[in-house]
């Protein structure tokens, strides 16, 4: 083989730079493969726009199935994003008998067991390093060189829309609407930010590191997302008084009794490398059982990052095809029979610690009824914070819980938000101790 | 293939925690390969004491040979460490066409380039994940997902004794024999621990990460190698009050003049990831022109973690020899010939900041000497502390410099060392302000 001819699916931001990556690194990349490695074809329905790039005549196209059904492309990466067209093309592309790179962390999270089947199937490989933080490494180690722990735990920061938010409002004390309008005239959040803001691309990319983590499936509408829309600038204060920040945060542990997968705003120590995460970097923390701690740090979003990733994806392929081979792994590290689908366990069964948050007319007796509530429910405080008292007025009430099941801390508070006394709905933040 | 054998050269602490996790973890592993991985033979002087793990009989030997030459091992793992017998033995696993996985980095900082064109000759791989930051898969990120970038930096705390002893210095206040001679105690330094204090464990690492990030071969003496024997937690004490904290980095750097690669203690500011990287731990930071900043973090050291990366090294060749390929990518990820031999710049050409210490008497007109030098050496002076005053007595005067060049930064210590007023000889700490 003395050259690696590919295609690519979708020319945005990301397939731009990966375009932009393939022609300025020409040389270094042929290098490391033993081959010149060549962008065949770009195929997005504008072909017209202007992305700051030069691409020879011929090679950008309207229709896809210029790439998918080229004979002399071997590798299709997939930038379109969302589930259809990738997913088809995605499917017709492995039919082919073309290997495949995507960074649809959304596809991959919904429909990756299908995809990783016909892989299998046709022998080619699917790699996603793009889909999760940005051009960190870490779906690579975990199917590498990380690959003979058993993972007990994975704690992610993913999303930088979510950690450039809540870095200002931790920084800045402001409330998360100004920081999002003004996230959103730097072009750090998009438009609609729903996605980002509500948790769901952080519990995408929750559902790929537990199945490369725990070798399991999950279902993923069984991840109990929770973005940071409705967090206060109160409880952010709260923490660093109690030595916590407040992090979005993707968490995964296995233990004998099954898997949990969860996405919430979470209280972790100041002390914790994870908590000096700030603005739009990610990181992502795991613990195996030989490896210990090891956490991965960059830049987990935008063109250029993203482009190592699906560049790296590339070499890895191209090096493949020149030593003659379809593939040498599945996609999740594991053969294609060893996954099995595990039940993620409910949120109501899950042990923490719990900061909470009570708003109460100041009048005697308040603590009493929450805490003998709280009692009830075999749910110990372990610090509690009463801010100035002034006569007949709200105050906010702050618990820090001991260990405590989670279905009993709901529990409690739909019972303390009955009475009277309490005068706003109760928060609460679930506290992540001990991040190994 | 339905099984892969290997053969352990070394049954020390690593060598014990390999055969202990390719036993605790046949089967993860095995469903990864695709096939059971086997410990076949284990070749060591000492074949009678303890280890605490069982090993079935027959596989023992003092033997070298029979690991050597077993027609069945095709993967011949090399953990006696040091340079002799371990050259020879390297060169003969690759000579009989085993593949070979190593923690060697003094073996492969100095001989690295005959053992990696032997390799190239006979077509095997050689691996080396466990030689850099034991656990942390950073060898196999710059072979393989990070492989598109052109590095421009890379910083390492790559010493776990090293850092330990600076944590405490810098936590307790306490100087570097009393942390020593407590850390000889608790097992965390070596009876002679001079081949870490003396920052040479470091220049190995830093010799492989070099040729990684620049594809460049450099010639191990030519690494500046300073330990943090000498310091005083004086310029600890000093450097925090500049927001700085001192680690003994390895600095890596390459830009069109050419290449710099030191070890030395180092002030980086606190606000940095790296300044948070705290006892036992190793971090290594790069940047890329695509990836940008990206930072690995976890136990640089240890039985366990450096059984993850053997083990992750052996999982990677298992891989290939299950596809029917001798070998995917040369050693250094590039291809053979695409290695070139760049020279380091000297420490004498290198700009950067400086962070200086003089111990003089205290009368009028020192301060006005000392910096008349500097000035006469182009070096201009950022800040400048001069502790209380007791006349007649010796105070320190502590100057941080703009950029300056080493050179002459040394001809004027050189000289103000000279005058009478100088009671000891000034101290130089390099500044990293800038760690992309």
């Amino acid at each position: 083989m003395n050259e690696i001819k590919v295609g690519l699916l979708g020319f945005g931001t990301i397939g731009t730079g990966v375009a932009k990556l393939l022609a300025t690194n020409a040389d270094l990349i042929a290098a490391k493969v033993g081959a010149p490695v060549t962008l065949k074809k770009i195929a997005d329905l504008d072909i017209t726009t202007d992305r700051g790039i030069s691409v020879p005549a011929g090679v950008l196209t309207t229709n896809a199935d210029e790439v998918l059904t080229d004979p002399e492309i071997s590798v299709v990466i997939e930038l379109i994003g969302g589930y259809n067209p990738a997913k088809a093309f995605v499917l017709k592309a492995i039919e082919n008998g073309k290997h495949v790179v995507t960074a649809n962390k959304a596809l991959l999270a919904l429909h990756g067991a299908e995809i990783y089947a016909a892989a299998a199937r046709k022998g080619v490989e699917v790699l996603f390093e793009a889909a999760v933080g940005g051009g960190i490494p870490v779906i690579s180690a975990l199917r590498g060189n990380m690959a003979a722990n058993n993972f007990s735990t994975v704690f992610g920061i993913l999303n930088g829309t979510c950690n450039y938010i809540l870095t200002r409002m931790t920084k800045e004390g402001v409330d998360f609407a100004d920081v999002l309008r003004n996230a959103q005239e730097l072009g750090y959040a998009e438009a609609d930010p729903t996605f980002d803001v509500e948790g769901v691309d952080t519990a995408h990319k929750l559902a790929l590191l537990v199945s490369l983590c725990f070798g399991t499936r999950v279902n993923f509408d069984d991840i109990h997302t929770e973005g940071i829309s409705s967090l206060s600038s109160v409880d952010i204060k709260f923490a660093r008084d109690f030595g916590y920040k407040i992090k979005l945060l993707a968490i995964g542990k296995r233990d004998a009794d099954g898997v949990e997968a969860r996405v919430h705003p979470t209280m972790i120590p100041v002390s914790n490398p994870l908590a000096d995460v700030d603005g739009v970097f990610n990181a992502i923390r795991f613990t195996g059982d030989f490896i210990g701690p090891v956490m991965f740090y960059g830049r987990g979003a935008g063109m250029d990052p993203t482009a190592s990733a699906v560049a790296g994806d590339i070499i890895d392929i191209a090096r493949n095809i020149m030593t003659g081979i379809g593939r040498r792994a599945a996609p999740l590290g594991y053969g294609d029979n060893a996954v099995v689908t595990l039940p993620i366990k409910p949120m109501g069964s899950i042990e923490g610690k719990y900061y909470l948050r009570f708003s109460a007319v100041d009048k005697p007796g308040v603590l009493a009824k929450i805490s003998g509530v709280l009692g009830k429910y075999d749910i110990s405080i372990e610090s509690m914070v009463q801010s100035a008292r002034m006569a007949g007025e709200e105050v906010p009430i702050v618990i820090m819980t001991h260990e405590a099941r989670e279905e009993y801390v709901r529990k409690a508070l739909d019972e303390i938000d009955t009475f009277d006394i309490i005068t706003q709905k109760s928060r609460l933040i679930r506290i992540e101790d001990n991040l190994e």
